[in-house]
């Protein structure tokens, strides 16, 4: 995929990248959300583009990296990652600019590569992708990540008062087994935020919130809202596991967040955690790539379109996040997600979930129960 | 135009487009617009960006193609056409993204292309460019074009409630006359959209409105604006006629859309319609393409700078758009355009239009006949 | 740095080009913006991407040429240079689009080439990038631009009542040494720019104002606000001088804007200078354009990580602004930079600077005198 150029001695070298995704829902069964006596908003079946992204990479000078994304789905255009890297160490790389933190499996495994259309319920507890530094160093089985960022890349303006918060933390990841169709893996991340503990200020504001595992019908049903205000900091932690047999796997992960506020609040804890199982009627075997701790595109065994049947994987999730804790009332969820993916080729997959909501209740008190058909078109290059 | 690479054995391939046109207007008697007591805007003279575009198109696979292109011009970015699609049928494609609506003729030839530098008034009832799955097939005579259609690019955001209004339609084109300097082309084209009858929701609402035929002198003339609520659907209706005779054309179309609400509120029907005559001083042809009923890009006989004169083509248009319907006073307009393009090269073209507006009354229930001069020069790789 | 590509004649080709620029700041001692009551604002500690750009430049039919440029930093997306020209005749150039206008030494020169990290603060007296037609000329020690404007890419929209401001100007430069590592340049511009005078117009409105040389510490420490109403036209001056003598430079410019106002209000005059040295280490010269009138690339003499240093250049720059006349209350400020430069190759700049802010008095009426550590890492391709 992409088209790429490069010097004749590999010093120099660009590729140009890009991906779309078009998503559809069908929703079932939703109650509208009351907050405050207003409607504020219903789930509703919808279809939206869900990524458009161009992006380049390249080197120069040989250690030198780059990576440049932005996304123009949506309402607003987002960069995504944007950094220059120096890999003239051994096994190892420093990275300035927009980076994703090190945190979580499903947050660091690309969205072109994830089994499910949305990242599980507890998704919402991690940190995202913020400005700063980063360095990683891998075995070959095993890595580590760790990083000091400011804030995101839409912050910094006028709205600000006074200092960002500043965050850090690690992921660590280990694979006792780490073959090509058999694979063990394990891991860790911790990550620290500041908020600035001030009652007044927007930054010193955490919203914490989760879509029902669906972009597309598009409502925050968890969702602690303006609430968690005076936050002093936030403590994040992950636990990551995930097996591979063959064309089966397995993948789960705890993630918790505790915050502390100024002002004399209490202190809060917010916890979600996922397991899903992957089996693929074709025999492919998910890509598990040891040395970054995460997984890789899948190449169908036999393309569709030259006879072949493509790749075809189906997975069963069960995900779970709590926001509700002390004087924070953000809804509770438990979601079952049934998937179908087929890969015609290694640049395109049609996907399907089908998503059994259970709130109890929901971010307006709600015992809202829908059910969500989506449906995406992904192709990338 | 453009720079595009492709593997030996032509199955996989990409090239990068871009465009960009600069317009600049001179706006004589314009009146204010008076709405409720408040001044709310006046035609004026100004410059602007009027298309800032990029874009990549490619295959993969052999059989499957895309395309992705981004506007910048204005305070938005816009995506453009950002579709998947699949064409090893014979004759026929398949796509998924998104795709403008299959509707009118000015509508689905592409800006770069048209006589004038805007559409037509009754360009105000096309459905536009929306999330979806779309099917053409073709003949050598004949095109037919289907398809089904979530909102808009911008939609499926916070602002929306409940489920998204679906839309959908097809074109037929046919030429029966089909050559290379001489050509007659017939169209038909109907379409349906449902807006869910809701009072209270904003996704209910159907906005009608039209610039005076100018982008840059920035104000809608003809305006239903927030008065069409409670919509429960709109039902549009197409017809194309065109004919090409050397370097002699005409075009025309009408447009129609009727609409029905909720709440008891009776039935409404608006339309317009455009002719124009173009004539090339220099001998081109317009480039009609009986497969997809469109005009494509024309190349002058010989480029200026060559010792050519580049192609001249001139163009004088009549359209007329009703935005008057029972309780609804969106204005009526009837322009005059005088257009004059200079195409220097295929990539390279430079535009005058003088526009006579005649309204009785417009949106703002005033008689507003300014007169605009608008100048573009447009290129494209 | 970028890929381009050319056909054999050279009469067609595009280049690739990007660039990312990531910044952080430490900023000690600043007090907060109060204004009527309300703190606004105040200087803070931050992290951001400073500018994420894309840009194509390209040629076709040998004489045509065009440049387009976005920039993703930000809130908003922002069209950068945007033009197409002809550069047919002899050693002169004409162009249309989206063009800075021909105005000021630092403001013409490359950010990716500045000696510094933001511009002097009389940076806010120019007229910045506007769209319009620009003619340029030069010879071997030479140049001299002139244009015609309307507004900026962001305007033309529904804000806008009636007619647009227009602005148009010239700068002359003449260099009477203009070797390689031996350069004198001297430079003359004048602009002049109408508003409307209308006091009901946000189009007659002219805002000046300056943060403190530092973007990601994020305020406007001095800001004629919404004061300045009512403005008929502005007549903007700037002189400039710079020599570069083997490792050894000196820059400054003055400038000066005049602002007339209707409703009998009295004439304003704001102006503004900075001067700084420039020395390297490492025996690198700045690389001066006499064609152009501006400062190029720096290509350190031995590269980084090749067994050589790279380039070390210090600088140190005194600038004054003062935006207080009449009854207009926008501050004044005089500060001191202290700047490191580390190119490491032609492509990578690592850059620190620290400011010594001295207000008397900021906009908000402080005595507000923050010190600024800032760094950033930037790369271009």
């Amino acid at each position: 995929g992409g088209v790429g150029v490069q010097t004749m001695d590999g010093q120099f070298g660009m590729r140009l990248k890009g991906r779309v995704m078009t998503d559809a829902a069908l929703v079932q069964d939703a109650v509208p959300n009351v907050k405050k006596g207003e409607v504020k908003d219903r789930l509703g079946s919808a279809a939206e583009l869900r990524s458009v992204r161009l992006g380049l990479e390249g080197w120069f000078y040989g250690d030198w990296e780059y990576q440049l994304e932005v996304d123009f789905a949506g309402d607003d255009t987002n960069v995504g990652d944007a950094w220059l890297g120096y890999s003239g160490f051994d096994r190892s790389r420093i990275r300035v600019g927009a980076i994703k933190e090190p945190f979580g499996l499903e947050e660091q495994t690309s969205a072109l590569n994830t089994t499910f259309m949305e990242p599980a319920l507890p998704g919402a507890l991690v940190p995202g992708r913020n400005v700063g530094v980063a360095y990683d160093t891998h075995g070959e089985s095993w890595s580590l990540a760790l990083g000091l960022f400011g804030e995101g890349l839409d912050d910094g303006d006028d709205n600000d008062v006074g200092d960002e918060g500043w965050g850090g933390g690690f992921r660590a990841t280990y694979a006792p087994i780490a073959g090509a169709r058999r694979a063990l893996h394990l891991g860790l991340a911790a990550n620290y935020r500041t908020y600035g503990a001030n009652p007044d200020y927007e930054d010193s504001r955490l919203r914490l919130r989760s879509r029902p595992e669906s972009h597309v019908a598009d409502t925050w049903l968890l969702d602690t809202d303006d609430d968690l205000v005076a936050v002093d900091a936030a403590a994040r932690l992950g636990l990551e596991a995930a097996a591979v047999l063959g064309a089966f796997s397995l993948q789960g992960e705890y993630l918790q967040a505790s915050v502390t506020r100024g002002d004399g609040q209490q202190d809060l804890l917010f916890d979600g955690y996922y397991a899903y199982a992957s089996w693929f009627l074709t025999g492919e075997s998910r890509n598990y790539d040891a040395r970054h701790g995460e997984f890789d595109r899948i190449r169908p065994l036999r393309n569709f379109g030259r006879g072949g049947p493509g790749a075809w994987e189906f997975g069963l999730r069960y995900s779970a996040l709590d926001l509700e804790d002390g004087d924070i009332e953000g809804g509770v969820a438990r979601n079952f997600t049934l998937g179908v993916n087929w890969y015609l080729n290694p640049q395109l997959r049609l996907m399907a979930n089908y998503i059994w909501v259970d709130t109890e209740p929901d971010a307006f008190g709600n015992d809202n129960d829908p059910r969500i058909l989506q449906l995406r078109a992904q192709y990338d290059f």
